[in-house]
Parts: structure tokens; C-alpha cells; sequence
């Protein structure tokens, strides 16, 4: 087993990380920015290294830097959290070639899942259902005309590199696709760096469901059953939730093979999930998937009651998987809570926490690496804390967060509990009618 | 199913029935004296009344005074939570009187169960195995002497109205009995207004193992498993887990069918707490049986993933049990933080909270009605938090509750934690080789 892990990451995923490795009696170096000086993922591991000022580029995103606190401080094992490095093929090859354990993906398979026309290509080859679009790249514009053509509009532009509604364009007729794919390709380009795009039929009114898997290296995978993760705004998930309100046996056992198929095709290793589009005949198609721990990862470890940043050090030991199929006998909701304001379309609300009261009690699980007196640095992204609920039905989880939103007190900054808090009220998110299009028509209520 | 519940009573307790109550959608009324004007019970309920000034005596305990609140409020049922009147026949008999429910036992199963002696007879009656002694109450010191010569020394001498320590000896030989004896009723008699007393054979080296039961209005019961509370100082609990580590398969079915045939002897409806001690052969022996909620009822909400006040709740409206019994499927430790100095003989430390971070993320549940900026009252009993911690084995668990005990900060009151953190550590805890008499040996490491 590791001795001593660093986290290459901030906020509460660091935390999360630092907890794990604290109750396995694996030592932790933090590693964090100037701006993060104060924060709780620095206090709590063993050692801390400074790695440069904001942005991200020179701290979070430098990869010498990051080598190099590791190599100071004896770490043989990195664990990079999501975002930032976790799915860079480059730093999963230079942690290899300084022998130290990059607790992810290879980086053949960050590249491999990480170009999503190539995933869709191994996906269609591995006989998991994929949207119907490009085989791979567009060539040309002109390609992309006679595809969407061929298969008929809507139609979607996506970056091939892309991420987080980046590069992405939906277009209901032919007339449109000329300015969409100038613009895409310019966006995607600046945004990563890569201009390719490739093109999907548009699935109207979809949800979005995932399923998380576990890979070992004997190529065994497993599932851990779904999360239903529509509740969007442009393209970033706002709460999640396990079961799906949508989901029924017949189609979680459909989209868990087919998640375990994926996983096993491509002898993934480590935790991952499996991203899928389901419309509303409950047809299902990969998306993509992601070769780390999700932000989301917490409801499912509520209702299957596992670790799975454990699991994903284990596995990284080279601790074979137990190799069996999860099914939920709970209901689990994450809110995310972010450093936003509902009221003024989301704008993100940095600054000092003056007073904070977390709630507790049966059924609720908070991540956090905010505290009272904590002043949120404007340079990362606004999410402060997660609110998980876990109840037998989800009639229970929902109003168990009704009532731990009610105790939540953030003082000093805006916040997005409101917006939670209205989203646990409408009719349709109570009775689980939502697809990715819900936030399209949500309106915040006025304060009253 | 109810309207509105007054919870008389305050702290963590009120707190945890509030919080369920809001998830029923049941409004609640607080009440409070005027020493617990700022606790939290108070801001979350819908309504609050205050019942007087401290001591107790002018208020939670104030019959009057919170009967009156709950008719001013309108509110048809009382929870008494633990302690207070949570056992007091006279109380259940009133709001029966006024109409109002209360969410616990009768006036009759109080009585009956309330006087040990009593209780012990009735659960002899039942078939369940009882600890040797008296029949009873003694009738004089001639016959404590005579049942005591006949059954054998050591023998421990019990106030009938007992509870806390009070009025109970242990007498290890005849000329040490008088004097015990005397000392015993005159402690009971002031602390009870009864110093009525039975005997038993002491039972050396035992652990304290309870079976949590429910029973609803058909007279139908079911059991949900063990909690080991053997850890405790002067009879006072410190830290629970379940299961039990002495516990096998064998000795869980034989004390749960116990319970449950004690249930359903009386006819017992809600949720009530049978004492077991249990000696180093794995007999049994019937200690006490409590008919409320347990502070340590939540070990047992997370292996079970199961409500406690819910089913109190559920249970007092009419809605009938599942009668299904339980079997762990996880491992939970509660420790109780108490506002006491660990390093000066646990002497109590009220005084202003300047700081508090409480620990979260996996597995990790806070109870409690305090915050930063609190005032702890020197008034009541001195608990101010109970941090439980759950994982699929023990050896998990105590890692957890390593990690969450090291993460929780409160300043500016002395308080249990460094305790708990030392008996993490503790060989003989760890190894789960531990009895009632643990505590008696126990000393705090210096501070380093």
C-alpha cells in the first residue's frame, strides 16, 4: 500500500482525498496556491506545499511544480482529484516515468476517453449504443453538411476536445450550420487549444444518466449502479440524484452491462463512469466517459454504503475489485452548493464568510472545505460545499433537504441554497419530470 | 397523523425531533427556558414558548407550565425526548387528560417498568433471564442481609427509583453491607423522594449490551439489533457502538428474541430500550428496560438506515409496525462531546463556544444544537454534540472517528474530545475487549 499520497487538487475534493487516506494511515501532502493558504485541505494533511500563485496555470496546472513537491516530499502516489490535471494525458506519463502512482487513468486511456470522437468510435466497436453522427472528426465543413443531411437536423456541433458546453452547438436547420460551426470551431479553439469537431443527431428533451463503474487490472469492471444528473445550466450540474426518478430495472440492467462492457472493452482500470444520453422512449447512448472521480460521486456512496476514493486507492494498489453489480436500496441527493447568486443569473459571489452553520443530523452528509471566516479566492470555480440527503424513498430524501437547506446558514456571500431550496418545491422536480432542458424554463421566484 | 408537536425538552435531543418533525411536514413548538433562549431548538421550530427559569424544576420539568404551552400553540401531541419527563407516569397521565398524545409510554408501562423492582418481577414473569436477587423491594436490612448470605457475595444494592449511580452499591463482604445500606438509602431517598431498595448479584466484569425494540398497538414487536455501551464513568454512558464486538450470531438471536418476548409480555408500543448485562460467558441477565428514546439511538439509525423518531412518531399515530428484525449490515461508534475537562476529572465546562468546525464527508454525522458563539449554561447536563461515525467494519469506523475526532474544533470551552481521540487508540478498545469496569483503570495521557 502507498505511504504517503499528494493531492494534486484544492477545495473539498483535496478534503475528501485527505479524509480517505487519514482513515487508511497513508500520509498526505497537500498541495495549494497563494490563494489557497487558508484553506481546510491544508490544514488537514500531514504536509503542505506551496506551488505557485493563481490562475491554475501556475500553481494548480504546473505540472513541474507539482513533480517536483512530490519528489521533496517522498510521496509515491498522486491522486488528482477531478478537474485540473485528473484526465491529462501528459502528467498521468510523467508521474509514470518518475515512479510515482498516478491514481487515475493511464494516459493511453485518458487519450483514448479523453478525444471524444475516438471514445464514440471505441464505444460503437465495443457495441455500446451511441448517438447517431461523424465517425469521428469532421473533415470539412462540407462533411459536416452531408452528414447532418444524411441523418437529419436537429443536429449537434461538438469539440472534440471540449468540456463544460464549450464548442458545442445545437442547429435546427441546414440554414444555421455555417455560422455555428465558424463559431464552434473558433470557441473550442481558443477554449483547448483544438478546433476538431464531430457532429451527433440532437437528442431532444434527454436526460442525463450515468453509470459509475470500478475497473481492476485483471480487466474485471463492475457497476455501481446510476446517477441522474439533468438538472443543468449550461451544462454544469446543479444536483444529482440515485435512483433516477426515470430509471427502471429493465433499462439500469441495460445500461449496466453496457457500462461494464465499455469498461471492461477498454480493460479500464480505477473508477470511472460511463456517461449516457436517455431519451424519452428510454432509448440510451454513450456520451462519454470520464476517467476520474466525479463531483457527484457522494450519492452513490450513500445508498451502497462504500468508499470510493478508497476503492480507487486500492485498485490503484493493485487490490483486485469485488467484481459485483450495485443495485440502490436508498435514495441519495447531492445539492451543490456554490458561491453564486440565483437572483442575478448565477453570477459568482467571492468574498469572506462571516458566519457559517452547517446542518447535520440523521441522513445528511455535508463536503466541505469552506468555514466560518473563510474568504473564497474569485480564481477557481464557486462550488463551496455539497449537500447530500439519504433517506429510504425519495419522497424522503427530498424532504430531508428541504429541511437541511432550511438550517444551512452562509453569511457574507450569495449562495445558491435558494435556488435548492425553490428547485425542492416545483412540481415537476418533485415528481421527477425533468431532462437537461429543465433549467431552460426555471425562473427564481422573488424573495419575498 | 399529527399537526403539531411540542418537544419538551432542549439540546441536541429537541433539536433531532424538530429536524424529523419538518421532514413529516409536522409543525413543532419549542420550549425553553429562559437559560436556552439562543439554542438552536429554539430558531428551528416553528413556534417556542418559554416554560420558566432554570433550574429544571421551574421549567422542563413544569408540568404545568408545558402543558399550558401546548394548549396556547394548539399542538396535539408531545415528544419528551430522554430524560426530563421523558419516563414520568404523572406526565403521560396529563397530556392523556388534556388530550394531547404523548409520544411515548403509557402512565401504566411507565410505572411498571419505572420501578426496577418492579420491572424485574414483570420480566421474570415474561421468561426473561434476570440477574439473582431480591423479589422486589426489601422489606428491611435483615432480609438484605439473608438473600445476600444466601445468594452469595459480591451483591449490589440498587435504589428502586434508581438511575445515574444514585443510590447504588456494591457490597463485597457481609460487614461492609450495613453500612452500605444505610449510606445507599439515604442517597436514594434524596435524590428520588424513595429510598426503597432492591438487591442482585453483582455481576463481575460485565458488559452493558441493549436491544433497541419497537412495538405498535396490536401487541405485535420486533427488535433492531444490539448497542454495546459498556464503555462508562459512574454509570454514565461515554461512547455506544453497534454491534457489539462480543456479540456472535447465537447470543444476538437469543437476546433479541428475549427483548422482543419482554416487548410483547407488556405490550409495549414505540420505541424502548431493553438493558442487558451481559457476563464473560455470555449470559444474560435483564438489567432495565427504558421506555423512550435513547441518547444512543443513532448507532442504530446508520446500520439500519432506519428513523428512530419516525417510527416513535409513526407508532403513537396508529401506523402499525413492519415486525421485521434487523441485523446490522454496518459498523457505528457514537462518542459523546461533552463540555467536560478529560484532563481534571471530566469536570464539566460550561462557557462561551468562541469556535467550532465541526468534521463531515463519509460516514461522518454531527448531532448537536450548539454552534459557534454558544453559550453552554451551566445549568444542565454538560453533552454538547454526539459525533457518529459508520463503515462497513469496526476496524473502519474507529479510523473514521480517528479522523472526525482530529478534524472537530471547539474553542473556548474544555470538552471530551482529546478523551474520545485516547480511547481510539486504546489497545484493549480497539481490540473490543472491554467492560463496564473499563473506565476504572482509564488515565488520560499527559498533554504532549
Amino acid at each position: 500500500m502507498f505511504k504517503k499520497i499528494l493531492i494534486a487538487n484544492r477545495g473539498e475534493i483535496a478534503l475528501r482525498v485527505i479524509r480517505t487516506c487519514k482513515e487508511m494511515g497513508i500520509k498526505t501532502v497537500a498541495v495549494y496556491s497563494t490563494a489557497d493558504a487558508e484553506s481546510l485541505h491544508v490544514r488537514f494533511a500531514d504536509e503542505a506545499v506551496c506551488i505557485g500563485p493563481p490562475p491554475s496555470q501556475l500553481s494548480y496546472l504546473k505540472i513541474s511544480n507539482i513533480i517536483a513537491a512530490a519528489e521533496i516530499t517522498n510521496a509515491d502516489a498522486i491522486h488528482p482529484g477531478y478537474g485540473f490535471l485528473a484526465e491529462n494525458a501528459k502528467f498521468s506519463k510523467i508521474c509514470a516515468e518518475h515512479d510515482i502512482k498516478f491514481i487515475g487513468a493511464s494516459p493511453e486511456m485518458i487519450d483514448k476517453m479523453g478525444d471524444k470522437a475516438t471514445a464514440k468510435a471505441t464505444m460503437r466497436a465495443a457495441g455500446v449504443p451511441c448517438v447517431p453522427g461523424s465517425e469521428g472528426i469532421l473533415e470539412s465543413y462540407e462533411e459536416a453538411e452531408k452528414i447532418a443531411e444524411g441523418m437529419g437536423f436537429p443536429v449537434m456541433l461538438k469539440a472534440t476536445a471540449g468540456g463544460g458546453g464549450k464548442g458545442m452547438r445545437a442547429v435546427w436547420k441546414k440554414e444555421d450550420l455555417r455560422k455555428a460551426w465558424d463559431s464552434a470551431r473558433q470557441e473550442a479553439g481558443a477554449a483547448f487549444g483544438n478546433d476538431g469537431m464531430y457532429m451527433e443527431k440532437l437528442i431532444e428533451e434527454p436526460r442525463h444518466i450515468e453509470i459509475q463503474v470500478v475497473g481492476d487490472s485483471s480487466g474485471k469492471a463492475c457497476h455501481l449502479s446510476e446517477r441522474d444528473c439533468s438538472v443543468q445550466r449550461r451544462h454544469q450540474k446543479l444536483t444529482e440524484e440515485t435512483p433516477s426518478p426515470f430509471m427502471t430495472d429493465k433499462l439500469r440492467k441495460q445500461m449496466g452491462d453496457a457500462a461494464v462492457k465499455a469498461a471492461e472493452y477498454i480493460k479500464y482500470e480505477g473508477a470511472g463512469t460511463v456517461e449516457f444520453l436517455v431519451d424519452k422512449h428510454r432509448n440510451f447512448y454513450f456520451m462519454e466517459m470520464n476517467t476520474r472521480i466525479q463531483v457527484e460521486h457522494p450519492i452513490t456512496e450513500q445508498v451502497i454504503d462504500y468508499d470510493l476514493i478508497r476503492e480507487q486507492i486500492l485498485v490503484a494498489a493493485g487490490v483486485p475489485i469485488s467484481g459485483k453489480n450495485y443495485t440502490p436500496q436508498l435514495h441519495s441527493i447531492e445539492c451543490r452548493i456554490n458561491a453564486e447568486d440565483p437572483y442575478n443569473d448565477f453570477r459568482p459571489s467571492p468574498g469572506k464568510i462571516t458566519n457559517l452553520h452547517a446542518p447535520g443530523g440523521h441522513g445528511v452528509r455535508i463536503d466541505t472545505h469552506v468555514y466560518s471566516g473563510y474568504v473564497i479566492p474569485p480564481n477557481y470555480d464557486s462550488m463551496i460545499a455539497k449537500l447530500i440527503t439519504t433517506a429510504q424513498t425519495r419522497e424522503e430524501a427530498i424532504s430531508k433537504m428541504r429541511r437541511a437547506l432550511d438550517e444551512f446558514v452562509i453569511e457574507g456571500v450569495k449562495t445558491t441554497i435558494p435556488f435548492h431550496r425553490q428547485l425542492m418545491d416545483e412540481p415537476d422536480y418533485v415528481a421527477g419530470n425533468y431532462t437537461t432542458k429543465f433549467m431552460e424554463t426555471f425562473k427564481m421566484k422573488p424573495i419575498e
